[in-house]
């Protein structure tokens, strides 16, 4: 390479700076990055690294898959540490998104996730090695309020005769500057998960002691027998020199025999990340060893039974606590209906409060089959086929299903008007509705759930002719699209981003494992190279 | 820009030598032009110039449009010097082709655009000032042979009492080593055009003489009455240094009286071509000023009209050959099927010799509308009308017809089985419907003329609502398609090379000219800015 040089150059009429040696022009990669939505960093002071996507495609490392498989990679979703999840709800367990609405809704497509997501985590763990700590075994576990001289506490234990089960009554003064009676936590970092079952009076709540290692910060978290649309919040009152206290709304669960299962990681980190300003880089995320647990605390009167527990997971608990809301929260439509407005396209296309999406009918339908798979409870069938009503409704008419030019069957993560026709909220009800047609139908089941798993097998076939039909309309050639508004809308193509692409990727692959077809093994493989640069021919 | 070096790079793996500075990193051209297609060149040492498209995108001129207009932009097409076309065959008057065969045959689709393009350009010239120049008015034009000692030749004046015609008898040796009778052609580069009309025993032959100016080269291109597949080719006999002989086939004319119109330009660069191996690059175009016209001869027996024309143009002529021969080779479906075998797709999609194309036929309504506005002549319409039959029959029936999704009409270019749904075949087609359409009804036509106007417009109608629905599928967001076959074959798409991508923005722009609808200008206008480096956005 001789001679080289700055030169003048233009692209489509732009003038820039090239270079030029003796065998090539040298164009800015600031230029072809901007231009052609490709990635590239430096490794060093003398390599530099071009890579088309920045996304990491994968496949699935699966080889087959059932409606009692782990869910895809969910083993690895961590829907908690989400910037746009405002918080685990104490009064239900469940998380609440701010996604679209910055007062937190539940939202069903991830209430979903969260569930699958622990469900693959239990099946990926090795359940048999669970460290479980039994804390408060001891009547001097139980701490008095020591510090505070005004307020004194009281702690009786008794016995179930019958059953031999140990409770402990505690009563002590209700306002949170009191400490009431606490246990303290074994601070081993993996063991983050903390649960107790208690029935509290209407005065009663409880109240989490962490340290932030790294600063030294103390961190109250408050449980308190509030409704509060914000879930949880900073108290206005200090709490003293480095240390932050906040507030979960707990809503009134007086008098109730109450199971409570806290992640101490994630509620800090959740509690912590709404000081910030609502940017993703405000999120905070608490790994073990970044908090010391200190204390569980108690005020008012709460009966407790006299075992606190620490542990490291508390995954098929949560994933059946997801689909125990399910199948209380569902309508009679058999919906999980969206409570905020969803507009795509520049508010072309608009839901109002109240929609339904194809993706979350699919996702619980998955929650729901692996929920009977593991309790045998055909509760959980009868709302999975149930839930499967508004395939069968077009989305005009208030059901997630359009027809793409009157003809092919979609199922819509959108059910706008004219259709949006998302690719992967598709896949994804696809897989939904293969993991309900894939349980054996039995006479022992009820009539409903017999017949439905027929319908459910019904829809995948439907939805399998469309999806082999279409996926071909997704190709750009150079990446996939992300939907098909540009058809009912007769505008530009809505280009999938490269995470997106890479989402399409692995659910088509794991679309072939279901189904065989040698169309959607070669689309992902093409969709895959794209990624690395490849391109199709032209004409 | 300080401390400009060589840096190592790679591209998705691959590796590479980059320049970089303090601001940027540098990427060959080489490697952006190959990955995203597009071209560059130099301007100069110093400047270069990156230009997305190689094809220039151009949109029509016209703000209007009806059946009697330009033919789009056909008055710059020039079928004759394109490298398949072997000649313009002297029997018939039409060009033969060789793209997809290499015995020469007539293709439908471009005999069309040969009328069609003639047409275009007789309203584009200026008619009134067409210079024309008489030859052979004086006995004394018409030449012996002057040079041959062994043959004499006769030529004998008389006179059409009743009409004043003047003729010339002419008698000589029918071998082409003898020179026949002559006259010599003006040589005014602009006069390239001969016409005479004459009545040739069986032996008679005629034979053009000019000179290559820039070679000193003289050609013979003799015109002799037999078959031969070839159409034209080089005389084995060698005619002489310096000189090389051609044949072009007449076919049996003997006793006809014919009217014979030649561009010799035209004719010696096809000619010339035959000499080449086939490649582009070996195709000889011939512009005024490239050749001396010497003489035409008459060999054999043979009577002509005692006056031949020289003349810069002869459109209305070709344009009504180009029509008479569509309307005596149309078949009884109604159609002009193609001769040769046609595959795509790496013969994926095959289409016998025989077939048919919705866009020759849609080409064929174009030029036949026009013949009916410039002669009156009814039997173009009837014919026009005949050749509107195969639309309305389906492609695997024997039609030209696809319906995409079983739904949207589509007039097919290669009316494949899985359908090939090309974008530009189909925009021809839908011009030639509007053009039928186009013309007012009137009770004066034949019923079946009259009724097939009204076909036209719903068949116009059909397809124009078929082109809303679908043009956005033909979007990658970077280009366009070129077709969908890849939804029947599940294949990659088939990306459209920047000249096809060209002819789609123009002929989508036509379209919005006649139907007036909005979605045809923004998707003409978004598509010209891809040519120039512009792309949708990605989600
Ligand atoms: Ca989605
Ligand atoms: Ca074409």
């Amino acid at each position: 390479h001789g001679h080289l040089r700055q030169i003048r150059c233009s692209a489509d009429g732009k003038p820039l700076t090239c270079m030029k040696d003796d065998e090539d022009v040298y164009f800015p990669f600031s230029l072809i990055k901007k231009r052609f939505d490709v990635s590239g960093h430096d490794i060093d002071e003398n390599n530099f690294e071009w890579t088309t996507s920045y996304a990491r495609v994968k496949i699935p490392e699966f080889k087959t898959y059932t409606y009692a498989s782990e869910f895809g990679h969910f083993a690895s979703y961590s829907v908690e540490t989400r910037d746009r999840v405002r918080c685990i709800n104490p009064a239900t367990g469940i998380p609440m998104s701010t996604q679209w609405d910055s007062t937190p809704y539940y939202y069903p497509i991830q209430i979903a996730q969260f569930g699958l997501q622990h469900y693959s985590r239990m099946l990926a763990a090795n359940e048999s090695t669970l460290r479980l700590v039994e804390l408060g075994k001891e009547h001097r576990d139980w701490q008095g309020s020591a510090s505070t001289v005004h307020e004194s506490s009281v702690r009786t234990y008794f016995k179930d005769d019958e059953t031999g089960v140990e409770y402990v009554n505690v009563s002590a003064g209700a306002q949170l500057t009191n400490a009431g009676v606490y246990v303290y936590l074994k601070n081993e970092p993996d063991l983050h998960v903390v649960h107790f079952r208690w029935r509290p009076a209407e005065n009663a709540s409880f109240t989490f002691l962490v340290k932030v290692l790294e600063t030294g910060s103390l961190i109250l978290l408050n449980y308190v027998q509030v409704e509060d649309t914000r879930c949880v919040w900073a108290d206005k009152v200090a709490a003293g020199k480095d240390q932050i206290s906040f507030t979960y709304a707990l809503g009134d669960s007086s008098n109730e025999w109450t199971n409570v299962t806290r992640d101490l990681l994630v509620d800090a980190a959740r509690a912590m990340t709404t000081l910030g300003a609502g940017k993703k880089t405000d999120n905070v995320i608490y790994h073990p060893g970044d908090l010391k647990y200190v204390s569980v605390g108690f005020r008012g009167e709460a009966t407790l039974l006299q075992r606190i527990y620490q542990k490291p997971q508390a995954h098929r608990e949560l994933f059946l606590t997801a689909a125990d809301w399910a199948v209380q929260i569902q309508d009679s439509k058999g919906g999980w209906s969206i409570p905020v407005e969803r507009s795509i396209a520049e508010r072309k296309l608009v839901l109002p409060p109240g929609w339904y999406s194809a993706m979350a009918q699919g996702h619980m339908l998955s929650l729901l089959t692996r929920a009977w798979t593991v309790t045998k409870n055909e509760i959980y069938l009868q709302s999975a086929v149930k839930g499967m009503e508004l395939f069968q409704k077009l989305a005009n008419d208030g059901g997630v299903r359009n027809d793409f030019l009157e003809n092919m069957h979609w199922y819509e993560e959108y059910p706008t008007t004219p259709g949006s026709f998302v690719l992967n909220g598709f896949l994804y009800s696809l897989i939904g509705l293969y993991d309900l047609s894939n349980v054996e139908t039995s006479k022992e089941f009820n009539k409903t759930v017999d017949e439905g798993i027929n319908v459910a097998n019904q829809l995948f076939i439907n939805g399998t002719r469309s999806l082999l039909t279409l996926l071909p309309l997704f190709d750009t050639g150079s990446g996939s699209l992300y939907d098909l508004r540009h058809v009912g809308l007769g505008s530009a193509p809505n280009l999938a981003r490269w995470d997106y692409h890479a989402v399409h990727v692995y659910l088509i692959e794991w679309l072939h494992i279901i189904t065989g077809e040698q169309l959607l093994a070669d689309t992902a493989q093409r969709w895959a190279a794209y990624a690395r640069g490849n391109r199709a021919k032209h004409n």
